[in-house]
């Protein structure tokens, strides 16, 4: 256990470099209006006794603490095995370091501590936050809205009430699913089934939307083809058991995510149907560690999640003023997707 | 973008509570000595008006954050591909979350940062730190002491000056070696080598340690037989191919964890050579993602790391007087290893 031992304070700084404390407060906290020659006496006093500014009391007068809080609203359980996350976080990681503004992830167990990730949001420890895979009745927004800090959301938030002031940054969930399922329809499949994702969340919920967009344009909606799932691999295995239950004569399957397609590939491999020839199979995100490793090869539509981390990073600072002067005020964004063919459709 | 409106404050609270400000401060920090009636009253009060306390305010009075920082000195992309800090921040999320204090994972893309956690650290957003995969001449335990902030280490710090009186948890590495390596001499192995971790690591210091202790014991050291590597994968495959060029007798290798023996079996697999029968392989931590997975089932040395993790988060709480009172004051813990025996050796 570290004992608390006496640091250099701010005075000593002063009296080394010659300085008066308010001229040593100000350079050390970056403030203007003092000479170079003084400016690099100070600098030298820092460096040599080895000066680490308060930062409770720094912020107190800059209100600034040059650190960015990350709200994933689901367990740490999920984050580290949805590689979703890890490719956001690199994005959002890369752009704040690059800004020297710390990342700073709180994990939960569940959405029980939502009110506690509330409190350390709201309790000055950070200058904003980026909230992402929030479902429609977590009590986050309500508990941080209102308390000054800025947010910006991954993915379009759900909820009516004030959602339309809401900054974000998503991608053309709708338009993605109806490149998708009008591509398997190309391929001659008739009966397209989609698994979704927890539809209590929109990138789920307008996947959904897309895919019955193409099949109501085709005249080929039935309500049988449609499983309820959860984004994970479990969840995609057990919803094509149903599906094969429900319709065993199912020639294609829209899977809501990556980590569902691998499940769904599974229980096909399991059933003896060949890939792509009985059942063509488009996942959705092109998480590389999964698509490049499932067997066979997966066609996805793919989404730039790195660069919508950055993106996210990006416009938080932007409305801090941290980043070149002169740029907009932020709005959100949607970003376009690709479909990627590999072996599955 | 949320915007800062009026939210209710403390006055609010008091006044329909009917009670003296003084009052409602002291329930809603937590305090002593107010009549269980006006207890009430104050809490259905800070419901009814939904009252988030200030925290920053609340922190200048009692000090606390009920926040824990846990810092993992290594890149945030090796902390989403190596499932060790995943199933260690497990342990350390479980026991916070049970105390309700907010894990507060700080990110960095690199040594590069660290003097910015050192700010967050000692700048007053956390009551304590949980540090670990600390290389020997990172600077982070320089900057963090002295500043008071409690700190406990995952793993065994290296560095000479102070580092006796540091709080840590790790488990047996060199007594995990030794069985390893005597394991694979009682298969009748004489030419086992060994690949190791970072060595400015004590934890990959500590395993060669116990490779030689065996290995001189035995009468069979050679300095050509021990290759360093860095605990990756593909630090893994260069190493075994590195080894196999020097030394194309090998017959068992003692990995130094289970992602460097995942590299190790791709080598042997490429170049035709039969595991166990041609060389014998045991790795190290047993993190079941991986050696459940590797072909064949790995052999490997099992540490406890959700354990460790959860031991590390309770001796921090245990110093910050935050679990039950008459407990020990903390010291530092190491735990036994057990060596799984499966398909490897």
């Amino acid at each position: 256990m570290s004992e608390a031992v006496s640091r250099p304070t701010l005075e000593a700084v002063a009296a080394r470099a010659g300085v008066s404390r308010a001229t040593a407060s100000r350079v050390v906290n970056g403030g203007d209006g003092v000479r170079e020659p003084l400016v690099e006496r100070v600098r030298r006093a820092v460096e040599e006794l080895g000066y680490v500014p308060n930062q409770a009391a720094r912020s107190l007068v800059t209100r600034r603490h040059d650190a960015i809080a990350v709200v994933i609203a689901e367990p740490e359980t999920r984050i580290f095995t949805d590689p979703f996350f890890a490719l956001q976080l690199r994005g959002i990681s890369k752009e704040l370091t690059a800004h020297d503004n710390q990342l700073v992830l709180l994990l939960t167990e569940g959405r029980d501590d939502h009110a506690r990730v509330a409190r350390y949001l709201t309790g000055g420890h950070v200058d904003g936050a980026l909230v992402f895979s929030l479902h429609l009745d977590d009590p986050l927004p309500g508990l941080i809205d209102g308390s000054g800090v800025p947010v910006v959301f991954g993915g379009r938030p759900g909820w009516s009430d004030g959602g339309d002031s809401a900054v974000y940054v998503d991608c053309d969930n709708r338009g993605g699913a109806r490149d998708a399922v009008r591509h398997l329809a190309g391929l001659g499949r008739t009966r397209i089934a989609h698994i979704t994702g927890p539809l209590d969340q929109t990138s789920a919920a307008d996947r959904l939307q897309g895919y019955r967009d193409v099949m109501d344009a085709l005249g080929e909606s039935d309500p049988q083809l449609v499983v309820a799932s959860d984004f994970t691999p479990a969840g995609g295995e057990h919803a094509m058991g149903e599906l094969l239950d429900r319709r065993p004569d199912v020639d294609a399957v829209f899977a809501a995510n990556d980590l569902t397609a691998l499940g769904v590939l599974r229980v096909l491999r399991e059933r003896g149907r060949r890939v792509p020839e009985d059942v063509a199979v488009i996942g959705f995100d092109d998480v590389l560690p999964v698509t490049e490793r499932s067997e066979p090869a997966l066609t996805t539509v793919r989404q730039d999640i790195e660069e919508m981390g950055r993106l996210m990073a990006r416009l938080l600072l932007t409305s801090l003023n941290r980043t070149a002067p002169g740029t907009d005020p932020p709005s959100s964004v949607v970003l376009p997707t690709t479909l990627v063919r590999r072996a599955t459709a």
